[in-house]
């Protein structure tokens, strides 16, 4: 069972150990300061009588599982008026609390993006004035079990999202506090005016709690599934491709260079490599859901330096719209799923594939000098969203036939036209959500077109060499789970759409 | 569209162009090579006459999606004796071929895991002798495109899949070739004493073929499903935590380093922290299926430098022990699922937790002394499986209460015996598969707990930093996706269960 620490999930252990004595004296005043406060309590509370509600609240010991009495406790979001006179008991964050008259608390209490309002009354027998006043006193945010009754409320409660029924409180109990001062309020972290981007990042896990983005990581959850659930039903095989490669397949300015052992290795770009020896490996049909690197130096909305690629590859038989008209239904059926689940709607009005060409004349038309149409860049992409949007009612379309000079080696050409390639870009909103292409699966004709753009295929040798037992004809794409998750919801920024977001300044939390 | 490049799926780009002039000259040897065999195929059509047959077989021009005439393609696995004379088309491996008295080529042909037989044989119209000894010269492995008419096979086909039926080729196409030998063939691989371990995963993408590994990966693919099934069904949300750290929450000897623009980075040695953060920001149940990174020089059978976590976090109501009922039945479902889609058993015969103590008596009993038992090392882990197999008829069981001394600071300690910890391991045919507890929730507890272990709290600031603002109690696991894949299939070794393994000294492919 050496194992916990050498390969199970437990990863932390040792460290030099510093600091041992500041930190003593720290804890040592500490307990002196409490001590204080205690005896300032004693002294309130002789004037205030004895507390018969002692025993009905106060800070619990902390939670070891001590036992395991099976009480039944309640999801607040379950509650309605027809629990009427319920006794209840719950687990929750005080989302706010106000005193009234010394003889009533209100809290607000929520559990993830719920909330309820519980009161408690000062009355001559369970609850005290002592213990509304330590109710009202308790931070926000801190966690408390609530032991009440269920009454319905006299009119509707606005502030909570249960607006029928309110908790009497019986018993209240503290499972965590707060040490130190929010860094903002939740309302405040609601109202992005009010906490700036910078502060609600650096203070995530409050951020996280907020209604809204409790509401976009189900969302990013529920892209996951659905694609995943679309391409499980299409006969795709899901496989994990390494992260650590021996050697840099891209150029040296945006791999991230990792020490290992006592050489090199380098963070996957993209699963690009991976997926296409799987394709020659004859599983047909895979996908990837998995971290992706960039080394890139780019301070943007829309560039992270981890984010999560939504990567499938599958062989083709006849022609590579076969994998454009895949990826065409998958982005529909996701859209759907999230409109069924959450609501929400995108325009998506038909099936509208432009070629590269007529995109370019779409934006002439517009007034863009075509001379600098060789490549469409950020500033052409969201002019062309709104021009397809006024013209086809869509916010959503795909472009296919990109110039060769703007994809990279292993993208196919154009039987009829080798200035084009058999490539497509997907597009939401005016923004990329999905590039792929029909790759070459000949190693002679890869090896040719890398020279054509300045690729030793000596430096790729690994890649190349895939091909040479045989490889199907293929196509793929891969997509940024965080930016179409940006885009669908209109965040404005990717940060929003990851967790804990990484960018050339941010690695934490 | 420079996103493309910049951060689509799209990643292999530009390096330096070397050694070109000598791949020209290598080109154009072949090239003359060519000529002469062409030269000579000539000839030999001259002495066997016109080839009446030309125009029904060859090799295909390069697939760039040319045309797309969507002529329907069959899966062999649809195929039996009720498809008998029927047409059809598909594109499959030529996995072996013989010729018969230069009038008969026998083919076996291949699509993932099934097996077909193709005949050949020379008529007066269709199939000429020079088009049949062509079909018997193609090599292993080699990819083509078959016209041909199912018929009823007179007596069962043994080497093959289907056994019922053949298909008689009236065209053959070669879609992909090979350049240079197998370095095994697919029947070698499927035996392993005759292909070496190494020269397997030098050479992966054969390795792959083998009906083994694609049935491997598929149940890889089954687990990771089976998994996120149930934990979706109990109301957890799945997070991608990010795998670039800013700080080495770990021993330096055992965490990567990456070189993060002008500071370092290091990569996850587990998702622990990000997993307790979203609780800590009320995402209540998490899990999360991703890479895992360790820096150990452990050259065994069962240690990977990288490998898929399997991990979940949730809170606490009451005890711990919810969190190791959810995990025993999350495994019996995976179990459950594996077995009705793969017909292969492993025996869970009834609920067996072991405590820690119980199972250290257990080998004692066995006549291991308890000298030697502070910890269970591999070698007692195994014997333990053994006992428990023997006396319990169980492949799969839980140990509860490790010491306090084996686990990490942050498992929460036994209420009543404080060199005990709330925490458990799963095991599997005598190997760990799972290792997780109850977490210490309590900022300052945990900071006791790290003194105590000898860690600097300091060093890890933003760990605790994440109790700070109220986190409720919560317990959780994490799994080694190939581990769990190799017991279960007793494969002896995690590469193989693993599509490209890396260790300390595997990179590639």
């Amino acid at each position: 069972m050496t194992d916990v620490v050498e390969q199970g999930e437990e990863g932390l252990t040792k460290s030099a150990l510093k600091k041992k004595a500041k930190e003593e004296e720290k804890a040592r005043k500490k307990a002196e300061k409490a001590a204080k406060v205690k005896e300032a309590e004693q002294v309130r509370e002789a004037a205030e009588g004895p507390d018969y509600a002692a025993g009905h609240y106060g800070k619990l010991p902390l939670h070891q599982s001590q036992s395991r009495p099976n009480r039944k406790r309640t999801d607040i979001a379950t509650l309605s008026a027809k629990n009427d006179s319920e006794h209840v008991l719950l687990r929750a964050r005080i989302q706010t609390s106000r005193l009234q008259s010394n003889k009533m608390a209100f809290l607000s209490l929520r559990q993830r993006t719920d909330t309820i309002q519980a009161m408690l009354a000062v009355d001559d027998k369970q609850v005290s004035k002592q213990m509304v006043k330590w109710a009202a006193s308790l931070s926000d945010e801190s966690i408390v079990l609530v032991h009440g009754t269920v009454v319905k409320s006299p009119e509707s409660i606005k502030s909570c999202s249960i607006d029928d029924v309110e908790i009497q409180v019986s018993e209240l109990w503290l499972v965590a506090g707060l040490e130190g001062r929010l860094p903002f309020s939740l309302e405040d972290a609601s109202r992005s005016e009010t906490a700036p981007e910078d502060t609600r990042l650096n203070n995530r896990i409050i951020d996280l709690r907020t209604q809204t983005n409790q509401a976009i990581f189900k969302l990013q959850h529920a892209i996951g599934d659905l694609f995943r659930d679309y391409l499980n039903n299409n006969g795709f095989t899901e496989i994990h491709s390494p992260k650590l490669q021996g050697a840099a397949t891209e150029s040296g300015a945006t791999v991230f260079k990792v020490g290992y052992f006592k050489g090199d290795a380098f963070l996957a770009q993209s699963p690009q490599l991976a997926k296409q020896m799987a394709i020659a490996a004859d599983f047909e049909r895979v996908y990837e859901i998995g971290p992706v690197f960039r080394a890139e130096d780019s301070n943007t909305h829309r560039h992270l330096t981890e984010f999560i690629g939504l990567d499938l590859e599958m062989t083709i038989e006849e022609h590579y719209h076969e994998v454009k008209e895949l990826l065409d239904g998958m982005f529909k059926t996701i859209f759907k799923g999230l409109k069924e689940r959450y609501a929400k709607e995108i325009a998506v009005r038909r099936d509208l594939t432009l070629t590269f060409r007529e995109a370019v004349d779409l934006l002439v038309e517009d007034g863009v000098d075509r001379g600098n149409l060789d490549d469409i860049n950020t500033e052409n992409e969201k002019r062309l969203g709104r021009l397809v949007k006024a013209k086809y009612d869509t916010d959503y379309f795909i472009i296919d036939k990109f110039p060769l000079e703007l994809r990279p080696f292993y993208t196919m050409p154009d039987p009829n036209d080798p200035t084009l390639t058999n490539s497509y870009d997907f597009f939401m909103r005016g923004e990329e959500i999905l590039s792929g292409a029909q790759r070459i699966h000949d190693p002679e004709f890869l090896c040719r077109q890398m020279r054509a753009k300045g690729v030793d295929p000596e430096s790729m040798k690994g890649y190349i060499d895939g091909f040479r037992m045989g490889c199907p004809p293929h196509g793929g794409g891969g997509i940024g789970l965080e930016r179409v998750l940006m885009l669908f919801l209109k965040l404005n920024n990717i940060r929003r759409a990851s967790l804990f977001p990484r960018d050339p300044k941010r690695l934490e939390p």
